[in-house]
């Protein structure tokens, strides 16, 4: 016979009701219509603090590129639609998430290949890690694409991907919210009715538009809830962080970092995604802190560990990693040289906008976990 | 030994590759690194639209008050935490969700019990049933209930609830957010230091103060992320759903349906779970269409019945039901002389703030769904 | 000679340059070129604090009374457009502005008759005064008012008022931001191709839909910059002050005051204008602030003072008087035993659009100020 | 006498009402209680579309620049406050505007110069003109300035200029919405307490923060209404004029135009005051719209025409010109190679809040105005 009180807690205010044969029979009388008693649940749906079902885990490039690279010779993408290996958290693979409801993933196309054109109620994001010759086209504007680069097809866009005739194999992670539209059962999914799309626009006329420092087109009209900057490109970015970093001395927890946003509103690239870069300056060891959300992280340059939850996970150039919710991390850039930068997406705009987000700094041991085993 | 393809689709732009030795091979490979090959799950995941985990239900209200009222019996508010029976959907009974993330459950008190105060991240409502003399303080703001008032408890509020010495056996339905905020990873839950709280402002001073017709008291500033009015009550949303009867042809799907809103932004009451009151007016039976969002009815005047994916459910005067995501749905008063009003609460903000909500109309057979079996 | 140092000011970080021969020389070849020195002008165009143009008055409704309904012997609508009588304060009579840039007038129609409809870019309203049978059509919307109502015709909609052949003679004040938007140099003007425009909804339908405590209609969209309740009934506005009365401290400095607001966003009825209602309370004596912003209030119900800059002005039921900006002023009910109600239309909005507001409590003899003469 | 209908109007629906001897005593009559006909000004108050009081006109730098440096000889910034020639619009002299409600002038300053800090309720911004070595310091904040920066000191900020010792002689130009603010009578003003503020952060360290390309600096926050980048670097700007140009046909009224923005919000950098830098492209010649609002240019770069309702003004680099509100206006660049940049601040965020923007294009002679005499 299954138990009732699994769930017990010796605290007032919570629920402590012991399994009686009176009272189970009560349970097995409610199961016919449908229905439970709440105290038997309740302390189990009503946690005190959240507890990730989401692992940290560190995907090494040195391990993956190779098997991404043999995709390309067991499968054509007209046969696999995207040529992609995807990220596996342990503890979410029954929703093929790498972190939290998120799904990340690493693409491989080579010159003169063209994916299909589609558009989903997704939100995705790539961000290039090698290779020449990149594109993507997004409701008719076509980005060219380099390495550290990253690019939006939001919610509801027509978007393809490819790489020229003249380029190199090229390889990028991608980002989705997949996981989060399907439990929100929001998804929905179309093939372009002529498999490919027209470049309707000069190439790369969104940065050319929208890319300016603080200004805004005149000619340009724009209310969709994404960003019309659909391409970031690494070398602003990169400048950006430096000269941030000459005048601030940064957050204690993530040193200095600078989300990317939507020139339009100030807010983040899409509804449900956010996505950020932020430098560890040479030596910089940042404080532990913890926050609603899961992370996503790709090492853009540099190297460097993160302890998460006590563990500490060591990173190189490319190697991608995650933070789930609620879990303390800290960064550390190895090198008393150079800087170090991680790109990162998350679902930040998710907490926001349902007022979820919170924030606790660790206060021991002025701010350094204490690693564990 | 597990098929790789068993989700293939005969589609151009859609992942179709058969297993073979060389690619189970690969997958095993690439299964050491904590990742796969997306194109054995995209369809899965990509799917072309919603297909809901939760059933259409109804819980009939004869079936469930006595198991409800013998709860009082079973076990005490300090035991139990709160004297709760909650709503199983078939499809979601491991995360105890009444219709996709949402939960619902009927609880009882007695007149003179009090239940502890707490507070949690999840935001919750509470709609009245039967009994003469509940309350529900929420920080610091006492509220007298009647059967069918509506009351807010939102996230991050201190709140009790309880009944006066004076009045009747009081049962109410509570609606929370609880499995959304628990998938999202970000539930916090904390008993009051006190047990329970003062009662520091005049009772129902939120009413009196922001329960105007399109006024704002002068005196007070609100910049929290939910209504200011915490308890709607039944006699003006009955009399507004009247006046607005009479000069509307209402919506072909809900007949006439009126939103509780935030009066300080017009928008909806909480940040993850919107309400309302609609009128199906004498004889009245809309047409069907379908939409994202979870649907959690319960039927505060009348009788009728519901056509949802095909399937008739009948309901009368305290019965609950609910609509799935992209579920079709029509309804139909059963009176030809009475009106028919049917409180419901949703996820509807979810959908609108990521941006997830879709609408279809049925097409075919002017609008009436064919039942099914 | 002109003087060109008339607004020396012996404080440092002010202009402070006395005339010479060589300046003054100086001053007449920089007018050559349409240009000026900006410290001859410096401290009058940069004043300490504001001091206003506009003087109080009080505009006593048993003298213009009569004025105003000689007025239906002497010019006919056709004639005169509208047949209003406005008032003018003495600071400000070349704009035509009651006080700041606000216009107001009283306006009388006889049973029968009816104004050509027009649309302008100034923003309207109307409080009624007297008389059975008025009503006001907006964009084919139809109103029927009643004594102490509030009616809205905004910017760029077709409007026009009339007088039921059953009604008798009715009495209104408009207010208007004419004298604004024509400083502003945006005043648009339109007569109706029609001369009168046909009434397209069923009557009232505006307060049927919109006019529901804290319930949106689901039904109607909105996103025009103004209310779509359109009138705003005397009955429930003063139920919604007693109820909040009986909970509130109120204002030390306006009793219980309630801002009317737009439902669809809790914000104000009109973008330049907003509106209020207060009640002062049984012998209530408020006591000084002052505040940018100007405002004409009018007499609803009672009958009591108001102190304003150290004068002070008596009123009864429907008499009119103005508050300028940053003049101290304090309310008082004259009765012991009945409250007063003041109307108060405003420019508030345009204060807080343009981040203009500010706000100054009299801190010296217990917040009253000490009359004058 | 004076005559009370002067402005009747031949046209149903407007006033149209003569002088008879029983009106004009009636007239009289109301002009006792602080009253008057409205039908004897409402053609007036009431016009059909708007009737700027500004005219054009060109301020030559020629002209100016000479008086300009001469007034460092005449006046120290201590008596003077700043050392300012201010420009003059004819129809606008009784408040000091150069066109509308805005202000403008042209201030000098010297190497080792500083004018003392002070603090007011205007906004105000600068776009320097010439001279190294020229700063601003803003609440602390201190901004090092070259040609064509432009910089911002907002409404309620401490703020105050310099030129360094190491420095030039610079002139920069003063934009100011001084009259509008005291139109609306909420102009406040004060002396900072030390004559001069400590610079508290790092120098430019607001361009650092909020100067990179669609990114926001995370340890930052901002809910101030206006921009936290209180400088626009010249180089960027036109950059991304260069880079826009190449992908876009640009506006057909006003070549390739962006408007600087807050980025912390995609909106304008202040409530009251929004600026722009076009380019109008080697020959290009733009065709003739109006709209509200009251404009004034620099010639950044280049030289040129533009024509005002159907008078031509020439302009070259540095010249400062005015388009009041309504007015046709069509620009030329004169140079069939190189491009011309013209700088604009404007009133545009008055008429937007207050929702009184209307643009109407010329219809007629392929949208070019004919030239007047």
């Amino acid at each position: 016979m299954a138990r009732h009180d699994a769930y017990r807690e010796e605290v007032i205010g919570r629920a402590n009701v012991g399994d009686t044969p009176e009272l189970v029979a009560y349970y097995d009388e409610l199961a016919k219509y449908e229905t439970g008693a709440l105290w038997t649940v309740a302390n189990k749906i009503e946690p005190w603090q959240p507890k990730s079902e989401s692992v940290p885990v560190v995907w090494r490039y040195r391990d993956l590129r190779e098997h991404v690279l043999r995709s390309v010779d067991l499968v054509t993408p007209e046969q696999a639609g995207r040529r992609v290996i995807y990220l596996n958290n342990p503890g979410r693979r029954e929703v093929s998430a790498a972190v939290g409801w998120l799904y990340s993933g690493l693409q491989v196309m080579h010159p003169g290949e063209v994916a299909s054109a589609h558009c989903h109620s997704s939100s995705a994001l790539r961000f290039i890690m090698e290779g020449r010759g990149a594109y993507t086209i997004v409701d008719g504007h076509k980005m060219t694409l380099g390495a550290n680069d990253f690019v939006l097809t939001p919610n509801g866009t027509w978007h393809e991907h490819g790489v020229s005739e003249e380029g190199t194999p090229c390889i990028w992670q991608d980002g989705l919210d997949i996981p989060l539209v399907n439990a929100l059962e929001a998804g929905f999914y179309a093939v372009h009715p002529d498999l490919n799309q027209a470049v309707t626009h000069p190439v790369d006329d969104s940065t050319a538009a929208w890319g300016g420092v603080a200004l805004r087109p005149h000619g340009e009209s724009w209310n969709k809830p994404y960003s019309p900057l659909f391409k970031y490109e690494w070398e602003p970015t990169y400048e950006a962080l430096r000269r941030y970093a000459a005048t601030t001395d940064g957050s204690p927890y993530d040193g200095v970092l600078m989300n990317y946003t939507n020139p339009a509103t100030g807010g983040p690239v899409m509804a449900t995604m956010g996505a950020s870069m932020q430098m560890l300056r040479p030596g910089e060891k940042t404080r532990a802190h913890r926050h609603t959300g899961s992370f996503l992280y790709q090492v853009a340059k540099g190297k460097g560990y993160s302890i998460i939850n006590g563990r500490r996970y060591d990173w190189q150039e490319r190697d991608i990693f995650c933070v789930p919710s609620w879990a303390f991390h800290e960064h550390a850039n190895a090198s008393s040289r150079d800087d170090a930068c991680l790109f990162c997406f998350n679902d930040l705009p998710v907490m926001h906008a349902l007022k979820l987000y919170r924030e606790e700094a660790l206060a021991e041991n002025d701010g350094h976990q204490p690693l564990i085993g």
